[in-house]
Formats: C-alpha cells, sequence, structure tokens
C-alpha cells in the first residue's frame, strides 16, 4: 500500500547511500572530527555565503531543538514559542527535561505574530513581578511551521527586530527547512535566512538523510564555546560522525539538498490539485510539502484500504483534517495512483 | 596512513550497508514502528532465548546510558560504578544532567570487586544520615569494562546476588559487547547474561554498525512502561527507526554479530602477541579487541608517523600506555603492515 | 503609612512568638524528628479526622510545590493547572526547573473547570501522538485560586473524579488554605478537603507564621517513600526544624489557624462594603482575603500616598485592577483608616 | 539529658528573639526587600570592608550551596570538593539535581591540597579527551571542614591563584564560619576571607540563628545578575524576608556573630581538655567547635544515658570516633555536668 503518511517513510537519497558505500572503509577519526563532516561544513558555509558561520551535526530534530535551547540559555530563562510549536507540543518534555520552560503564544496557522510577541514582552517587561517569572530569552520559529505555512522575510525580519530590542536569541527549526525554501510562496533564500537568526538548522532526516540536523550559527561568536561538550553531555554526540559528516556533503553537492526540496514541492502542488479538482477544501492553504485536505467520514473510508495518511485532528460533523505529505522519494507512479483514488471519491 | 586508534574508523560491516540498500525504498512507519526493527527484536530475543524481552534501539552510548538510568532511577537515586566507568568520566556529565549522582566505587583494571561493593552498602545502611545521602539504586559495570578487562560468570553472580539483597537494579554497558562475549577468556554466553541484569545494551556502533544500541530489558516486567515517552524526552528516538532496526536485523542474521567479534579477537590476539615478541610490556593484560602495550618515547617517535593510536596515560620515565584497538574492520594487510613497524621497534 | 499590599506584611502572630520563646533552650533534635514537630503532627492529624495521615513541614510555597510534584511524578510527567496558576506564572520556573512540564487549561477567574479537563483528557488519550507528549499525571488546584475565589465541594469532588478515572494524582494548593476555608461562601471543611485529594498543604506564611508549610497526605500509602530524602535534595530540609513544628503546633492549638482565618475574612468582607457603598466595582467577586476593586487613575492617585496596595492589572481607560489583602495582622485602627480615605474618594 | 549532639539544639539566641518580638508589627515589602534586610547587608558590608559586596539571605545550608553553585555554573560545568565535602556526601544530590557534577578530590582531614588541585586540573586540561568530560569551573571548600579544621590564610591563598589560572570561582561554605574565624588557629580575618574568593556564605543556622545564610560575592559585578529569580526558581526566596533580614541584622549589630563563636570555641577548648586530661585521643585535632574524642564502647556505654553526642565513624577494635559540638547555647552548668561524666570515665 502506498503511503502519504509523513516525509521519513523511506530510507536515504539514493546518492547518500552510494556516498555511505563509497567511502565506507575510509579510517577517521571520531565525534565529528573528520574529512567527510569538514567538507560538509565548508559546503554550507558556502551555500549560506557565511565562510566563519560555526556548523554542527546531530542525530535528530527533538535532540537538536534540546541540546541549542539549553546551550543557549541560562538555568533560569525560557524560550517562547507558538502553542503549536514542535518544542511545545510533540517533544515529550525534552526543553523541560532540560530545565527550561517554554512560553507559549497564540498560532496562527503554525505561526506567532510579531504584534502578539512584542505586546507579551512589553507586558512581562513592565510587570512588577516579572522578577518572580521565567525569563524570555529566546524566540524559537519553525520554518516551515508544523502546519506547513510560511513567514515572509518580512516577518522574520520584523520578530528579529523584537529579539533584538529585548536582547533575545532567535531560533529557527528547520527540520523541514528545504521544503520551505522551494516552496514557490517563499520570499526567502538560505543565505537571507541566515542573516535573519542567531542559530537555526538544516533537516537532514525528512530532507532525504537517513538521520542527521546541522546547526548552523551564522555568526561565529554566537556559538557556546563549549558546545561540542554540551553535544556530548545531551547524548547527541556521535562517535562515528561521519555518518552525519558523508550525508551532509552529499546532500550539499551539486545543489542536491534543493533538488530535492524542489521535486518535493512539485509533487505536493500536484497532490493539492488533486483535492482541488474534486472541491474537497483544506485545512490550511499550506505552500509547502504537507497538505491538509479535510475528508468526510465516507471518504476516508474509501482511501484507508489503499492509501496510507495521517488523520491530524476531528472536526464536527465526522469530519477530519488529514495529512498527505511528499517527499524526495515520492515518486510518479504514487501520484498516479493516488489520483486514480482521489478522482474516485 | 593505517590506524588502530580505535573501533569506530570506518563505516559499517558491508552486509549492512547492503541491507540498507536493499531496504531504502520501503516505505515504512518512524519512530521504531516498522518492520525491520520488529525483526531484529525477534532475531535478538531468540539469540537471548528470551523470546519475551523488550528490546529498544538507541543511536549511540552515552544517550543509552543516560536514558536507561534516568528512566530506571527515582529522581533522588544514585548508581554506582567503577571510578573509570564511562559513566563517571568520560560522558561530560550526561548522568548528572539528568539528576542523578555517580556514586564511584575503586576500579580494579576497570572492575569493581563486588566484596567492596558489599561493604560500601552495608557501611551506607548502617550510616544514621543515609537519608541525607543520595540512595544507591543501581549498580552499572561495563563489559568489557573501559580497560578491556572481562567479569567472570561468578563475579557477575555475586554483582547481582547483592543487588537483588539491596534491591538495586543491574545495568551492564555493552558498548563493545561482542567483543567481550567473543574472548576466549569470557566464561559467559549471551542467554547467561541476560539472565544475569536487570538490563543491558547490544553496542552496534563499535561492533560494525554505523550507529546504534539495542537495550534489552531480559524480563519484561523489568522495562519502564512509559520508556517510549522517556526515550522521545531524552532526545533519542529516531523518526526513521528504521535505519536502527535494519542494522540489527544484518548484525543478527547468520551470526554476524558474533563473527564480527571473534574476528576482530583473533586480530587484536596477533596484535598481542606482535608486542609480546619484542618484550615490550602491557599495562593490562586484556583478552579483548583493545590492547594496552607501554612504549617507551622512542618507540612511540617510531612508530607514530606510520600508524596511528592513542596515547592512553602518561607514566614516570618518559612511558606512556597506549591504546590499539581492532575491530570488524582490520585487515590483514593492516595487521602485515603493522607487524613490520614493530618488528622494527 | 498602612498597607493592605499583602498577608505576609508583618512577622508572626503573638501566639507563635511566645511559644518561640517558651521553647528555645530546650535541646531537641534536628531535621523535623523533635518533639514540637511530632506535636503538631497529631494536632494536624486530629483537624484532619486522619490519624495516620503523613505531615511534613517545609519552608515556603513555591518550594513546596516544586517538591511535592517532582516527588510525585515521574521524570516524563507534567502538572495540569490553570493558566494563572502559580506554578504556571510566578515560581520563576521551579517546576520545570525539575524537569516537568506545567500544561495549562484556560482559568476562569483562576479556576479550571472540570468539563474542560475531562474534554483535554479524552482529546490526549485520544491522540495517536500522545507518547510523544508529556504525559498528564497530576491536577493541581489553588485553594483559594490565586484570584482569592473558591472551588466548591461539588466543583473539587467533578475534578477527583475526573483524577480517579484517569489516574491522576490531585494537589491542592493551599498557601492560604485557611482564609479559603474560613470564607462564608466555603461549604468545604478541613476533613472533606483532605477526603478529596491525594495531597495538600495548608499553608503558614501566609496565615500567621514567620514561614512554614504543612505538606499532608491523607492516606499515608500515598506519600513518596523517599520523601525526606526528596526534600533535602530539593534544599527543602531546616536543621532546625522545630522552627517548623513550634509554628504549626501553636496555630493548631485552641483553633488558632481557623480563629485567624474567620477574623481576616471579617475584615476583608469590611474592605469590600467601603468599596461597595462607593460604587466602586471589582475585577472578581472574591470571597477571599484578596479583594480586587478596579479603580480610577484619580482614585489611585488620591489613594496612593495614605495606604499601600498592590496595582494587579491594567485596564484599558486609565483604569487599573487593585489588590486589597487583609490578614491575621489587620487591625481594626487600619480599617478605621482605610474607611476614611475610601469614603473621601 | 544534656546534648553535646550539634550546633543546631536550640532556638534562637535570645537576641535575635528580642529583635523579632519588637519589630513584629512593623509592616515590610516581601522577599528581602524590607528595611531589616537593608540594614543587615550595611552591617555585614561594613564588617566585611566591602561597601558594594552584594549580599543575599537564603534560608539553608544545602539550599545555598545548590543555588549559588548552579547560579555560577554553565550546564556543562562541574565543581571540585574534597571526597568529605557536604556537597558531596551529605546533600542528598541536591548539586546534581541541579545537573552539576561533584568532582572530588581526596580530603586531608576534610581539606582538599592546593598540590593536589594543581595536579589534577594539569591532569585535566592535558587530557586529550577533555572536552568528553565535565568542565571543572569551581572550586568549593568549607570553613571549618566537616572536620573541624581550617585553611590557613596561605592555602586559600594557594587555592585562589590556582582558581585566578584556571579561571575558576572559588566558593567558600561558611555553615559554621563564625567558629572557624574565632579559633585561635585562624589566621584569617573575615575581611580578608572575602578578599580571598568570589563568594562565600556567612552560615546563621548553625551560629545562633533559627534559620537563614548569607550569600556574599565580595565584588558586585561576580553575581549573577538574575540571582534574584534564580533564588526564586530554586524554591529558596523566602515570602517573609524579612525572618532573615531580623536575624542577620542582630547577629551583626554589638559584634554579637564573633562574639557567639568565641564563645563556642572556649567552650570546645574546654570539653577538649576534658577528654585530654583522661588521656582520651582525637580522631583529628580539632580547632574549632567540633571535637572528635575516640571512645571505646565501654566509654560509650558509660556516657550514653547522661548526654548525647553523635557516633561519627566505628573504628576496629570496638572504639569509635564521636563529636561532641558546642554553640552559642552551650552554658557552662552543661560543661560542668559533662566534666563530671568525663572524669568519671
Amino acid at each position: 500500500m502506498i503511503s502519504f503518511t509523513c516525509d521519513y517513510s523511506e530510507g536515504a537519497h539514493p546518492a547518500i547511500l552510494e556516498k555511505l558505500a563509497l567511502t565506507n572503509m575510509i579510517q577517521a577519526p571520531g565525534y565529528g572530527e573528520d574529512e567527510f563532516c569538514a567538507s560538509a561544513i565548508e559546503k554550507i558555509r558556502t551555500a549560506l555565503g557565511k565562510p566563519s558561520a560555526k556548523v554542527f551535526f546531530l542525530v535528530g530534530g527533538t535532540q537538536t531543538n534540546s541540546t541549542v535551547i539549553d546551550a543557549m540559555l541560562a538555568g533560569h530563562e525560557g524560550v517562547i514559542a507558538a502553542e503549536s510549536g514542535h518544542i511545545a507540543v510533540h517533544e515529550a518534555g525534552a526543553i523541560e527535561f532540560s530545565g527550561h520552560k517554554v512560553i507559549t503564544l497564540p498560532g496562527h496557522k503554525g505561526k506567532i505574530d510579531a504584534g502578539e510577541l512584542k505586546a507579551w514582552l512589553q507586558n512581562f517587561h513592565g510587570d512588577g513581578a516579572w522578577q518572580h517569572m521565567v525569563y524570555p530569552a529566546m524566540v524559537y520559529i519553525s520554518f516551515p511551521s508544523e502546519y506547513g505555512t510560511l513567514y515572509s522575510k518580512a516577518e522574520i525580519a520584523a520578530i528579529r527586530e523584537i529579539c533584538r530590542e529585548y536582547k533575545m536569541k532567535l531560533f529557527v527549526d528547520g527540520a523541514r527547512l528545504g521544503y520551505g525554501l522551494a516552496s514557490p510562496e517563499c520570499d526567502l533564500t538560505l543565505p537571507e535566512l541566515a542573516e535573519l537568526c542567531d542559530v537555526f538548522y538544516i533537516g537532514g532526516t525528512k530532507v532525504g538523510a537517513l538521520c542527521g540536523e546541522a546547526v548552523v550559527f551564522p555568526e561565529p561568536e554566537t556559538a557556546p564555546a563549549a558546545f561540542f561538550t554540551i553535544i556530548k553531555q545531551h547524548g547527541a554526540l556521535l562517535a562515528k560522525g561521519r555518518l552525519l559528516g558523508i550525508q551532509f556533503d552529499a546532500l550539499f553537492s551539486d545543489g542536491l539538498y534543493m533538488n530535492i526540496s524542489r521535486s518535493a514541492i512539485g509533487k505536493a502542488m500536484r497532490v493539492k490539485s488533486m483535492f482541488q479538482k474534486k472541491g474537497i477544501p483544506f485545512h490550511i492553504d499550506s505552500p509547502t510539502n504537507q497538505q491538509f485536505p479535510i475528508l468526510t467520514k465516507s471518504q476516508i473510508d474509501s482511501l484507508k484500504d489503499k492509501v496510507m495518511f495521517e488523520i491530524w485532528e476531528k472536526l464536527p460533523g465526522e469530519r477530519s483534517v488529514t495529512r498527505f505529505a511528499t517527499s524526495w522519494a515520492t515518486t510518479e507512479a504514487q501520484l498516479d495512483e493516488l489520483e486514480s483514488y482521489i478522482s474516485n471519491l
């Protein structure tokens, strides 16, 4: 049965597997000090236009969020996120495990609003009891958001400006970064993103890698001096760091990362139009690789034995928000098969 | 230049790479709920003779130690380890990060002594102020130890008996488990180990995998009910859990795990004999894949431009303990080359 | 200048100071094992009608909340509270410091709604991704709430029933417990409260003591076996535990705790009527010792040089919610003086 | 029965009780912002000769150690202490609870040795794997030590110099500071101590207060900017901060703190000579208020029904190290009574 459940259903992009095979018997030092990591870091710096950026490879998203946030905050500081933010909902309390509160603002289709952020901060700093409260020292946003939506360049710039005013760090969770940058609605480039935040990560797991996220501090002085030790302390240091270096080296060779992403977005737009043709409404008008059609119970019943997808949220009247995701691995044959099912709904 | 620095210098055993390639485009659920993990778990259960054992796959050693220890201890409890134990020295405080004290006992070539453990516990429980102290609720041992040495079956059984008496858990760190079980000095089988402890892990990273450690609770009721969530909270849950399942499925097919291990031990014994032939002494008489010859400054100078190895510890008189490690990947050609250098010392 | 800022502006009730003086030179063991703590525990048990209740004395409110919650939750579990709950807002992240998430529900004048709690839990347990989320294992309510309001017996019983259904603990923060129980609107007795929750504390600091909160586990088997050690680990164990024992012994002798509370409530009702007579509206119709009149800027300007009170929240139109609190220490003379100022507004 | 068990067996010095009574009905702000704390801070600054020192009042010793250490260390950093240090043994893991490792050095009658400290640091920084280890960022010493012994001025200066060289903080636990400074063997004044460390605390609980420890940062820029919030987060902020301010104001009026301490030391020297006259040996030659005579089983049996004292450590041959402590509260009558028992041994 074909699956559009998520963008991590398959293994790795073939170019990654090839590179793993090709380099397999080369002896290299551990813990990220190998030639493959060094090469990948250089390629990422070039892609960013930031020759002195600090880049570190971690294994997974929750781990990366938890390690970065804990490394950049003092013990009594907290991080602001949308109510629907991954760190606020789906990380099993990993941020709190490291001692920090996730302070939530309303989510607007997965995004926080700069005006509301500013109002919240004004309120906090004007409160006579602020010293009895968790100090907000970082803003966390996801790009794309958990609902597949995108911040515009102006929206991120506005948030950044507020962060500067209040001496807060801006952290961008890029678990699906490629799918955001490759969207036709995106008005932002990778180098521009690097200018607009203090730290972000380039998601590998969901964009063609077996695992791996590349944490980037565009300005080297922003990176915590002891970040290597902090990674180790968080259980996030791979002995065979090469596994991550090789994968990101492949992803940043010959434009692969963006090629993968563009291809997935093209396929997502085809999925979107399949539902549109049938007049099926969407929960959110997503410009990225996750699509959220609202299906009736009978539509779900009709599809569920032929194709896998996720029930995202139940709605009144026996309708449900569903999620269909494409990825680097989605094939035209899978799309054709899906189309045949949808057209018969 | 050839390297005997460690047992994680190369990628993965070819059988693993093959299996990754073969399964690459199969769509599977995430987070360890895929068919590959299920198959690997069954094979591990069979190898243990424990059909109902609970098995979980994590990514790396420090992460595994930290997650298992935190999951099995209450907040105020601590874990007893040798002074030289990995969790006591080389995990950047990962155990303390999760709130638990590592209580250290003297290490005897990397091992704790059952008699000293018992005396310590008697002293603790006889102390009028014990309620003001960290409560010892687990014993952690490494098999093989950080010095390559092995506990005998009787030694582990004695420790287990003490754990039972004091209602403590026994946790065996098996980062190099295969190299221990395959040693000619080992009087213990994998099923016997499973009988002798509450939880242990089968190291993958250092025994042929790209990454991965298989945590085993031989008796299912010993596993924390919420272990999945705890893994996630610790940043140790892979979205593409298949990466771990596929590797362990390969390692536990056709006896690969033990074949790899036996081969590495055979090569380590050849390394050992190279130094013995030259009358070079050893820091510790290690029966496993790590050998610790004591070299003079001139011997080190002679070798260091031709072969990589680790300086383990400086000794008086300009001598140093060094470490030469073999692995699944060590070739006869590398051994021949090493022999030519050593014979010329 | 007289102050109605809070209920902890003075030292201790004279009966407490007397008892401290009277017992001062008696030698007693430390850490709560003294005769005064034993006597206070017996008196509290009698007041509860729970002869086997476990009672522990801690120093302050945030400390008590943090210690109790951490002691009763496993590492990956969280606690549900109202958005306005003290643990969610004014404890500087003490709960997160111990690793636990505070999950917030809407506050209705400071209270959570049983129906909303149940809906939230149904939603959580029906969510396919619940294992990726913080597990809700406790409900925290304040009695009175941070807005001075009270749950009725039926409301607490409904919450308790839901807790039972979902195997969650119910924890009642009684920092101002006396002022709640003494309110004319309260339909609950202390023994009834003890029947309706798993753990609660009897606030001393705000009800006549220099410091001190009495944590009560009405059913002894509910108390964590190692609670003494956990108190110590949380820095909450007093060497001179007698300081707490003596104070609670005084508070629970001759009905002092409830006498103090009733007297403060009577005075609060007089304050309330002063504002009512002037037609001044209230933010919340509080039946306890905290009153929240809404004052205009000119009213605040007129009062602020003669009497101290708190600005609670700014409202549109230059109006503010203010807080006037009474306590055991409020005198008739202070009330007369306040009345003269209010009547001239 | 008279007790020499510890120095916290009674309530408070009468001057403290008087001041509590005298100030009881004065209305004051909470959380340490009252006039009494302000006055106490000024008096402490004067006593130190440090007019701009930052001073904070916390409640108890373990709490103070945990809050100061966590506030001054980054998440991945640890603190070095003697094996017998209070934070290493008798704080139920409070330091680890906040995420930090206590790294232990051998204790020499309770003290660390500057030479051993330096050697340890050289070894650490020379170790190729130091980034995989907890980073030592603070040295903790107790003055007097847990065995009643004292560092000389030169010994502390040597440790300080090493701390400066390695950019580490020096923290002095002064739970019994007065008894150290008042010892005839002490060659250090309070202002000199303030010059020699980055942070220390002046113990109140064991030197005449009901509770309370005064944390001092002699140089204001050393104090963490958010220390108030960190105190709150650690559950260490008293609502009625006046309780601490009033006590330290009394202790630092008219030389009370040192008078109390000198008197206790004089009494301890009398206790010492009682045992010396009988030829009873000591475990340690303590110059402070804790004396550690080694008693035989029959001596203990003879004393134990007439006087309370602590069994500190069992020795071979049915002998035990015992502890007899004096304090501000010890009376001549108690000493006479003790002498009559000892002289009959």
